[in-house]
């Protein structure tokens, strides 16, 4: 007998490790008895033993004629972020945040990154990349390294052509415009329908880099406060109008970065209708649209309205480092082409041929079912670890699309020094400060989960999760 | 005697078509009698008979005791454009002249391309940055598609930091920022040290694609003349700077495009001086720096001031297509890495991984060799054609690097119907205007001499220079 104890507690901790560890997620049906016994060469009172300590833990569960499951994370009240914001007077954005310290160590493998929405080496299609580069070359010679045109290549301009199909849109070639990313894109929007001084809407939170092109172009905002499930808070943006004009408004309506809403469409033809009755732009930000957990890729806004300029870019589907992206501009396409013109008149030929390419060759498809199902699972394992390990205070989106959490902690917690105390332990985070035009949103921050979930991922959140309650300040 | 009439006809056609499609150029030695009889398998009283026709023709001259050589072109005073401007009041850039149709045929090999300045097929070392891809890729992985970080990759940085000693520049990585082409790095030049409706200096006639982000800007300009060899008219400078107060003086002391002049180092002296004693950043665009026909490398104007921003590209030394540049801002790089990080936060990775490698990697300085030959040899050729098919009161520049030709007409010559027609018979030129802040120049125009010159390139030369006399209005 005096072997037995050892042995349990070993199976013990390897279970719940790899429970830990996400390898059997919350809710999936876990190994029988009989199974565990084979597998791990143990008797049967042996995994007896050990899955009555899981059950103990909480880990596990038993239901009856059923077997074992893997439990949900302990705590069962609704641990999703709250809507953030109100509607707020008209303001310029003040805060100028460094976030050269998180970019700079995006491409540091020594640093667990939750800091920049970045793309794991899982998800960037490196080998089929590297074979379409050198398939280019070979087809186009040196036209691959010459000049764009103006608009951008005509191969990647069709290819993007038939794809928007899938958002709703009908785009010809020569009503596309391709850009620098996805950056350029809404840069071009924002320059197409305002001038310096104008007021527009902006969701709170919202993508920072966003933000920064704004305040850049002298614009003043409007704070529109998002729904951690439905986005953007039609009801708030209809009540600003009602005191405010607004010359666009700025809106992600899928998987929204960084609190990974999706608007119900129709929050949609509400949202469209506003913009009729009050002539504004909508500028839709649809960078991480091809990104649906599960279930079907969400429509464009402008299927219900032609006030629209939809924005794109594969840098969170193929590969950020190509800079590819697209303006869809509608009524604004002479305006945009224009400016692009002047501002960077050409794109980077070889990228826009590679990615012409890998839109065209039939691989987009598979590969987006492979990726988006490596999202899911790597947002559903940090989600997990970031209930297990944090206080019970803690709260967290389940985002249906993308791979960006919101956790949100009690009014009082201090996200800047707390990512300053993360970067120290070579673990980058984005405070919740740069979400925000008006420099609010301190106790949140976001957790973006483009890496695979390994040890050293599961053990970086343990730790935050023990250094989090020291950056709360008692009231 | 009868066959030797037509076969002394057909040598004299061979040669003389020989001579002006540059393969013998203007001062070179031509063949001997002798040699001519073997390689052609004629007789020696027919080859006679040919050389005498063609020195009838003033083709070839015979020089005593030395043979015959080949003639310069037929006019002999001096064909050279004249400084084309004098220094006006500060106006603001009214003309937007649409590039757009001479961009978009820089790609299509159905038009002969003197309108863009591309570097042609036998120019971008197409072999090379194919296997250097390949290279970067099986080396970085995914990291070669991932984000660059804000600055720029650090391998590019220290790369273009050991290049910059030939310019006489120091500069740490960290003290560089790599943009998107050369333009990027003159809108942050500009951004950086200039107000919307501030006063700055620019060339006339300088690159219009700086002159588009002038006017972008909102600045007002002063226009400088440039001389056709020594560049920007410093006395002019100086005369004006005694009226207005400048932000920044936008300056190409190297193989000017359009004109082709370099700035000699007793002029950049006298430059860097004015902006010392007047306040002001010298702008230096250096993007043709590199391509001096022969001699060495000129240096930066840095080298005698401060208050410099030096931008550069590989545009038009490697690939445009890759849209790698850089700006060594001097003073200025906390305000050039903020606005950078704002307007286009991140680079092309890949691109910016594979220039590195090909600057590093040796390769560079011998490519450099060859292609400065090649320009040389394309811009001399097209010059020799342009003097012997235009009319005889047509100027033309005879640069000292770089591969654009300035060519000037009389007053009253119509370059940009001059353009439409040749656009017409699927010639590209650049129209003078465009080079112009206040649309002046429309009596002169660009030929680039970017590709390889055939004997398509010397048909459409002398299509345009028939064409030439019907757009001048007689006065």
């Amino acid at each position: 007998m005096s072997t037995v104890l050892p042995l349990y507690q070993e199976l013990f901790a390897t279970l719940s490790g790899l429970i830990r560890a996400g390898t059997f997620p919350a809710g999936s049906r876990f190994p029988s008895v009989r199974h565990t016994s084979k597998e791990h060469r143990v008797s049967i009172s042996t995994v007896i033993e050990a899955y009555r300590r899981l059950e103990d833990e909480g880990l596990i569960e038993a239901r009856p004629r059923s077997g074992y499951y893997v439990a949900p994370p302990k705590i069962h009240a609704d641990r999703f972020p709250t809507t953030t914001s109100r509607p707020s007077k008209p303001i310029r954005i003040e805060r100028d945040t460094a976030l050269t310290a998180i970019m700079e160590v995006s491409g540091d493998p020594a640093f667990v990154r939750f800091g920049s929405a970045t793309p794991g080496d899982d998800i960037v299609p490196e080998a089929k990349l590297s074979s379409l580069t050198r398939e280019v070359m070979r087809k186009h010679g040196a036209a691959a390294l010459r000049y764009t045109p103006p608009q951008g290549r005509r191969e990647l301009r069709s290819a993007l052509s038939r794809r928007i199909f899938d958002l709703g849109l009908k785009a010809a070639p020569d009503e596309i415009v391709t850009t620098q990313g996805g950056t350029e894109a809404t840069l071009l929007a924002l320059r197409a329908t305002t001038r310096p001084g104008d007021l527009i809407a902006v969701e709170t939170p919202s993508y920072f880099g966003t933000l920064h092109l704004v305040r850049d172009l002298g614009l003043r905002v409007i704070e529109i406060p998002v729904d951690p499930r439905s986005g953007m808070v039609i009801g708030a943006l209809a009540k600003a109008l009602k005191k405010h004009r607004i010359a666009a408004c700025l809106v992600q309506p899928h998987f929204h970065n960084p609190i990974g809403s999706l608007m119900p469409e129709e929050n949609k033809k509400e949202l469209a209708a506003l913009a009729e009755q009050h002539d504004f732009t909508i500028i839709e930000d649809d960078v991480y649209g091809d990104l649906a957990h599960k279930g079907e890729r969400p429509k464009s806004i402008a299927v219900h309205s032609e006030r629209v300029i939809h924005c794109g870019s594969v840098s969170k589907t193929i590969a950020p480092g190509l800079r590819v992206g697209w303006s869809i501009p509608g009524a604004h396409l002479e305006e945009i082409r224009r400016l692009k013109g002047i501002q960077s008149p050409w794109n980077n030929t070889l990228s826009e041929l590679v990615i012409a390419g890998f839109l065209d060759a039939g691989g987009y498809d598979r590969h987006l079912r492979r990726i988006r199902g490596l999202y899911a699972e790597q947002c559903a394992k940090t989600r997990d670890a970031v209930l297990r390990y944090f206080p019970d205070y803690t709260r967290v989106n389940q985002p249906a699309g993308g791979f960006v959490l919101w956790v949100e902690m009690p009014e009082g917690f201090d996200s800047e020094a707390f990512t300053s105390a993360a970067l120290e332990k070579r673990i980058s985070i984005a405070p919740g400060t740069i979400f925000s035009a008006s420099g609010g949103l301190n106790h949140c921050f976001r957790l973006a989960c483009g890496f695979a979930f390994d040890d050293r991922t599961l053990e970086a959140i343990a730790t935050l999760g023990k250094l989090a309650p020291h950056f709360l300040k008692s009231p």
